[in-house]
């Protein structure tokens, strides 16, 4: 099944908005409906004939088959840049600007390198695509002609050692389909992001995603053992243990490269049972404060959840942590902010960190709420972005952003995003609703995830920018990273250029030069084009 | 206090060998006195007036003194090499070939960066030196003079977190030091490789060490959140927060790179509360297959102790795993495999661990011998160098080295490098006693320890040499890594950039050009020369 093209998920499990919300947003927030209808998949017109001849037949001998090289404008429209809310209201103004000039289905790692080789013989710049669910502009080079290398022919498991408890994965399995192959042995990743449904292992490993149940099982970087690489130049295949002395970790180098040094063909990964029970719970406490110092507690003293994260006093109360609870009679309206703790194992293991992790979060303030929000968050876990398509519908804006810090520097942080935020789009004339939440612990430091949600005005996708580059500015000043698990793609990427240094940056591009001596891989993506 | 310059540690603490293991050595080995006696400290000549007086002025100043650039021979001999048994044995015979023309002291991140600049300037190679305990010919570059840069003057706490319980170290940091200063805080890094006593902070990171209590802890390299890199084209600095997905992670490219991309001034580590109480207890398997399936059940399941490590059967007979017992009447004798589980924590944490490991290990087979080997390798833990000596010194050789794999390849990879090295050393008329343990256990895999006895022959390096080829050989082949903590230094280059593949290595050449355009760091350390 493919992706809604101008919206996220299944078309089938689209939500409009209640009644009750649209009266909320206009109230609350001046959201007025749409003037426009969004276009027609079919009324868009994408250009035509990018491709000389020549490139198109060595793409089709790469690939195996004039049915692998697509150019039909369905198949391009729906390759067309990612799925930010920028990107939503773009194409569904029919704005086709980023789209590629084919799209390339390869079957395999050969044929991957093939294509490789035919884009670096004709110039043509690559753009590899998995789920196409980014959300930093990670789809869209920044110059000329491409193609986008779509991996879903890749979906297969390729090697298991139930031993080792390590899995060889392919890239273009998307992530149910990867839990599916692991089930019928008896495993799980437990890797859950939100795009979970539609995100692709390769995805995973290329942008450094961090699942909601990373307390307990790790973010995916973590997760990773081993990788293969395809580049213009070769091959690079890395991960013969599962820790290594032997000179800088090379996996962490491909991890979070985002196409810009080359197609990830493999992933190993480690796996675990599927476990035996799962136990969510609510928790509540007086303050954002209050609950993040318990989590802190938690993620520094154990026992570890496997699922924690906590909304502010903003998130829980709009009840958008579970977006189908919007409008429900028995929605939290309860002042504080509410905790989700989840423990996933064997039975004996859940109920030794649920009872212990009890202990802790009451000692810390936290009042029990049973398992219903924490059963009513799992049921919702992936619906925020259908949400979105529904406010987008009803004609409010709604985004989210990310990043994280350590500890100490969570607070101020905090306020420095909200503010950033709340003052540049109130002097827009779109006051915003800003919400936030701890998603992800560490011993550390922690991550915190924003959800705007304003009126669309009069140019959303500029009043947006603008706000986004304000909370960038924020991320920097107040010392988090400019993305916890969105990636950098080319929306982060000059701030991301600020936060690594330029000698860093320079090494980096030491390293692409070598791998893509023609730049053609996602060029502008991570890291800036040559001058 | 400087460490004994011909062997291992605190002179005052070395100790000879009782006449029974003397006796054994002769019968079982054939080991025979060593006929001369090493040279003495004042008889070596080191060669003089290898720097130019300009260099030595532009030096001087870098370092803001005269007394901060030393020349004299005793200094030049002390920073000659590392600990190897190679090492030793060449050191002990007056071979200064690797000497150093100068000994630099350089007191923080600004001198390092002036030295940099100064050594480029006048084409100098360098070599950045800590507890100068590499086994892997890690501080002898490959040609030409160079001056070896010593970091004993930055030994500061930087800076302290406790919310966010991390602590920024420099790099010239015993890890003893550190960990009194940490002490003063309540905290502890909790790495305790062998070479703890000795070794340093910067070390650790430039070689991705691994302690004894990994387990519980994790390698140095998981410690690590920041670093700082001089290099002779700037600073990289490296973590905002503990985990990002703002591209490769640069503290995976900077850990592991052995001085040869630049200067490590100060590592940002995680670091927890002191432990409230610890408990190191004996177990018994009958073979070392049995016990290495108990191992992987903890490190797969948990409870995870904070070490674990399992002897094969010659290890546990020869007792070499706790030294200060060999020829003591209570030495274990019995058949089977020892293994240790040690626990550090809060008194709940630690109870709790230990009954629910001791269910685990006694499922797998194992019988409990309670805390007295437990506590005598805890006493014994640091001791195997000195006891390296006294071998050394009654004519016999030993070495260790170290590899790692993921589970299912554990038992080829034992029985492959235990082959290599008994088979070579024999064929050449000196047949060893070959042990190995397991010490560093991942949820994937795990580490394996060996340790080579035998008689020194008529040429022990060139012996050696042999048999560590034999060895590494055999861990390719094996699917292993050529080190699991050990590093790669020159020793194992040829073998690192097989096991990495030509693409990858080249990728770090290209970081290295980009770096140390000169090519002055560390040369011929990790990375080949160039051409």
């Amino acid at each position: 099944m493919d992706m809604l093209w101008s919206g996220w998920g299944d078309p089938a499990r689209a939500t409009p908005l209640p009644g009750t919300v649209i009266g909320l947003l206009r109230d609350l927030l001046g959201v007025k409906p749409r003037g426009a209808e969004p276009v027609g998949l079919t009324d868009i017109a994408v250009p035509e004939g990018q491709l000389e001849p020549a490139v198109h037949q060595a793409l089709v001998a790469a690939v195996g088959g004039e049915e692998y090289v697509r150019t039909d404008a369905e198949t391009r429209i729906r390759h067309t840049r990612g799925k930010s809310t920028p990107d939503l209201l773009r194409i569904r103004e029919g704005d086709v600007a980023d789209t590629p000039a084919a799209v390339l289905l390869p079957a395999g790692h050969d044929e991957v390198f093939a294509v490789l080789r035919a884009c670096a013989e004709h110039g043509l710049a690559l753009v590899p695509f998995g789920g196409g669910t980014s959300v930093v502009g990670g789809l869209a080079p920044g110059r000329g002609t491409f193609v986008a290398l779509d991996l879903r022919r890749m979906d297969g498991l390729l090697a298991l050692d139930p031993v080792s408890r390590t899995a060889t994965l392919q890239p273009g399995l998307r992530a149910p389909q990867a839990e599916a192959l692991l089930a019928d042995h008896g495993f799980t990743l437990g890797h859950f992001p939100q795009s979970y449904e539609w995100a692709t292992i390769g995805g995973f490993a290329a942008t450094r995603s961090s699942g909601q149940a990373s307390a307990g099982y790790g973010r995916f970087d973590e997760m990773v053992l081993g990788l293969t690489l395809a580049t213009p130049e070769g091959t690079v295949d890395t991960g013969r243990a599962p820790r290594s002395a032997a000179g800088p970790d090379l996996r962490q180098l491909v991890l979070g490269s985002e196409g810009a040094f080359g197609v990830i063909t493999s992933v190993t990964v480690r796996v675990r049972p599927v476990p035996q029970t799962r136990l969510y719970e609510g928790w509540r406490f007086a303050s954002f404060e209050e609950g993040a110092a318990a989590l802190r507690r938690l993620a520094q003293d154990g026992p570890r959840p496997t699922v924690l994260r906590l909304s502010d006093e903003t998130e829980t109360l709009i009840g958008l942590a579970q977006p189908d609870a919007i409008g429900a009679s028995d929605a939290p309206t309860a002042a504080g902010c509410t905790a989700i703790a989840g423990y996933e194992g064997t039975v004996e293991d859940v109920s030794y960190r649920q009872e212990r992790a009890a202990v802790v979060l009451r000692e810390c303030g936290g009042t029990p709420l049973g398992e219903e929000p924490g059963e009513r968050w799992a049921h919702g876990r992936y619906s925020a972005p259908y949400l979105r398509d529904a406010l987008l519908d009803a004609g409010a804006f709604a985004e989210t952003l990310e990043t994280a810090t350590f500890w100490s520097r969570v607070p101020e942080l905090y306020s420095a995003v909200r503010d950033a935020l709340t003052g540049t789009l109130t002097e827009q004339g779109t006051p915003p609703l800003v919400m936030c939440h701890i998603s992800h612990v560490y011993e550390n430091g922690a991550s915190l995830y924003f959800t705007v949600v304003c009126a669309q005005g009069e140019d959303p996708v500029a009043h947006w920018t603008r706000a986004k580059h304000a909370a960038n500015e924020a991320i920097l000043a107040a010392g988090g990273t400019i993305t916890h698990h969105h990636g950098v793609g080319t929306d982060h990427r000059d701030w991301y250029v600020r936060e690594a240094g330029p000698l860093a940056v320079e090494a980096l591009r030491a390293v692409k030069r070598r791998l893509d001596p023609d730049g053609l891989l996602n060029p502008g993506v991570l890291l800036p084009l040559d001058d």
